[in-house]
Formats: C-alpha cells, structure tokens, sequence
C-alpha cells in the first residue's frame, strides 16, 4: 500500500523531469505579467537643442528631416536625457538616458528608439538598454522592448511602457516609463 | 529489492536536481535548432527614395556615402518597409519593418541592421528586433539575431535567416526572412 | 524508520519542484560572475578616416559634431575595425568590429556604441553584439552588455568589459574587451 504511493510520487516526479527534459529543443516559459520580478516608474525629460540653449539642451537634432511626408521622416536625434523619480524635470536624476532616435513614418509620428539608462548613484550602478519601435503619434501607451543590461541591471530584459505626459512643440517632452523587468540575475 | 530499487530512483533524482543546482553559476542550454518554438517565412520589400517617389517610397537615404572605397561605405537608410507573406510586394503587409540600417565595409557589400517587425494587426500584435551584421554582398543567406519583443513576441529571441530575392539597382529589393524564434513567452 | 527518511526525501523534492513551478512568473536566477560559459580577451582597433587614408581607414565619421560642447556632441561614426587576440594591429584578424558609435556628452568624452563581433575563420563562424554607453572620459573600465547572437555564439548574453589601451589623438584607438559570456547555447 505505501509502495504504492511510493509508486505514484514517483512517477509523478519522473513524468514533471521528462517534461523538462523534453523542452531542451527550446525555451517555453509563461509568466504572469502583472508579477515582473522588479518595477518601477520614471520620468524622462527631453529639452531640444535650438542653437541657444546649449546650457540647457539634454538633446540634438543631427540629421534634419528629408521633406518625405509631413512627420520629420528621416529626423535624427542624439540625447542625454535626465530621468527623475517624478514628472518635475527640476528634481535630482536618478538616471540619464543616453542614446538616439529617429523619426521614420510618412504618415504619422513614430519613432524608433535606443536609449540606455545609466544609473549612476550610491544606491543604483548599472544600465539597461531600451530598442523598440515607438509609434507615439498613434497610441497613448506604447511598450517597447529591454534587451540586455550591466551592473545592478545585468542581463535584464523586460518591458518599459511609455506614456507622453507633456509636450510642448518641439522643444520638450516629458514621456513617464513604467519599468517592468521579469529576468533578473 | 524494493528498497534497492528506491535508492536507484532516488540517486537519480537527485543528481538531476543537483546537476540543475551546479547550472546557477551560468545558463548553458542545448537545443535542436530545427526545433523553434515559433517559426514562419516573411518577405520584406524595400522602394528606396529617389526625390521623385515620396508617394511609393518605403526607404531613404539620410547620410550619403563618404566615397571611401566603391560600396557606399557611410551610406545611412531609415526605412518603414511592408512585410507581406508572399513575395509579391503588392500582397497586402502583415508588419512593418521599422529602423534602420548603414553600409559599413570598403571591400564588398555589408549592411549593419537594426529593423523592428511590428504587427499590428487583429491576429497578431508586437513587435521584435533584429539587429545584426548583413553581409548580402559575400553570403546568400545571413543568419541576423532577434534580440527582444513586445506583445504577442514579449521578450522572444531566435534568429532570422535572410535571402535576397530581388534586387533591382538602387531602387527596389525584397528579402525572404526565415524567422525561428527558440524563446517564447 | 526507512519509511520516514523516504517521507522527508520526498518532501525535499517536492518543495525543491514548488519552488520551480513558483518562479514561472518571472524569472529570477544568480550566478557566478566569476564563472562565464565562455570567457576571452580580444583587442580591437580603430583606425580613423582622415581624407588622406583610405587603404588603412578601418572606421569614419559619417556627421560632424554640432558644436554642443566640447566632447564632439553628435559626432557619429560607422566602423569595420579590425579585432585581433593580441594588443598588436598588425595581428592576423580574428573578427570585424562592424557598427556604429556617436558621441552624446556636453561635459565629458562618452560613446554610446552598437557593435558586432563578426567572426568568420575555420575556428569560429558566428557574431555577436554589444550595445551599451560606453563612458570612456569618466571610467577607466566599463561594462557593455551583450545582447544575442547567431552561429556559434548562437543567442549568447554576456558582459564585454571595455578598457582603453592606447589612444593617439583622433586617429587610432585600442581597446581590450573582455568578453564574458553567461548565456551559451
């Protein structure tokens, strides 16, 4: 009677390591979304270069738009943006996000993003990279993907979920990101 | 004998389980690479630009070439190509592949890609990036890396093998995209 | 008695499978850094294109800084640097460098760097690519992440860490890179 049960644990155990076993072809993980292993909310600042705010300016326009469509297809932008805990642009950073983007639709605004966040603090060291289409004239929250990152953030991936909460012209936006990350090492 | 028995299966449970713990250190996985999880074909075209095309145009050079060696090294493209899934560039597009991509070699044709499949569609939505080097001048089919996504793609990895399947001068090419994804969410 | 040391056998494989199954909603893993699946040094070299250089040239500025500060704000540069397994340049090649690099500081010298490790010799075929900031004025070592690659670095992560061997003004640098890899397929 016990060996019985014996019997059954047993093969219970055997039937979840062959199930293991059988996805060595490849990886299949689900996950709960609303359960990334760390999150968090920041804010990102992005003050335009115009040619006389260098003390100022955190980004810079390096290649100029090509007159194909309405939406500054082909614009260019190098940046350094300061990243806060809140939506004022004057608190401390707690990150800078360095990187580029590019506008790139004919139709609407869009842009495609790579910007790393460098941590840089006695509490956080490290950076992870943000690279994703964002097609910000079109949908109020975007996510975008995070592909890898260092220190505090090593091999990190996740998803980063972008809001635009100002805009003023072209000369400054503030976007909030809500950092989810679900691989942390 | 029973008793025998148990100790065989216990010993192998266990240095299963220990075998599992040792791996902490790093992640070595093996798996079949005919096995993806997810795998299907796509055809992406490219109508570059001309100054005479904005209606048709899916591509355009931003930076032109610097004149160092015959291949358009420096060459700069940003692009929002269809991708359909025949060849015919007619058919209607299931993605786009926004980004970007730049000729970087003196001796013979080379692209470095950075291109994000976006599907926006009732069936499917998300987005993945490939990013890697092209060598389309050297090699027929170039094995480029997947390196993150969104949506329905969240966080998946795999590799994209290109072809070119037409090419017509400067103007127009369609390239056959063999995507296998091996991490699936 | 043999029962009982069966029992709590059994218990401690059944927490140490509850414990897996409780992880599926994310992922959270430690390890070694000490201990890389893969781990090797690698130089790499940049030869700066100056009008006059052509045949040596292996990388060159494709849009001039903005004049944002003194750090070559906006400079952006496309490369296919020689990478070789000694501190040499003259060194047979065992990889291409191939990507791009800009200069995104006001106040110090720092890259942020995309680039692909191409390695194509009877010993290796395969690539992989780093993508990070890389902040060369302030750090005399940095880490950049490792985000995927194909053939025999199939999927790979890792760390690259990037020191500065010797710089001679704005036509040639070295650089170490010590590549950890802690993901390997």
């Amino acid at each position: 009677m016990v060996n019985q049960i014996y019997k059954q644990v047993f093969s219970f155990f055997l039937s979840v390591l062959l199930l293991q076993s059988s996805t060595v072809s490849y990886v299949r993980k689900s996950f709960d979304l609303n359960k990334p292993c760390r999150h968090f909310v920041l804010y990102l600042h992005n003050i335009a270069y115009d040619d006389d705010n260098a003390a100022n300016a955190t980004a810079a326009t390096i290649v100029n738009p090509l007159g194909l469509g309405d939406y500054s297809f082909g614009r260019l932008i190098i940046c350094d943006n300061p990243v806060t805990m809140d939506q004022n642009y004057l608190s401390k950073p707690v990150a800078r996000a360095q990187g580029f983007y590019f506008y790139n639709k004919k139709t609407n605004f869009n842009t495609w993003v790579a910007w790393t966040l460098v941590f840089n603090s006695t509490k956080q060291k490290g950076t992870f990279t943000i690279m994703d289409a964002n097609p910000y004239g079109m949908e109020p929250t975007r996510d975008l993907a995070i592909v890898g990152g260092t220190g505090d953030f090593l091999m990190t991936r996740g998803i980063a979920t972008l809001k635009t909460k100002l805009s003023q012209g072209s000369k400054y936006f503030c976007l909030e990101m809500n950092i989810k990350l679900y691989e942390c090492y």
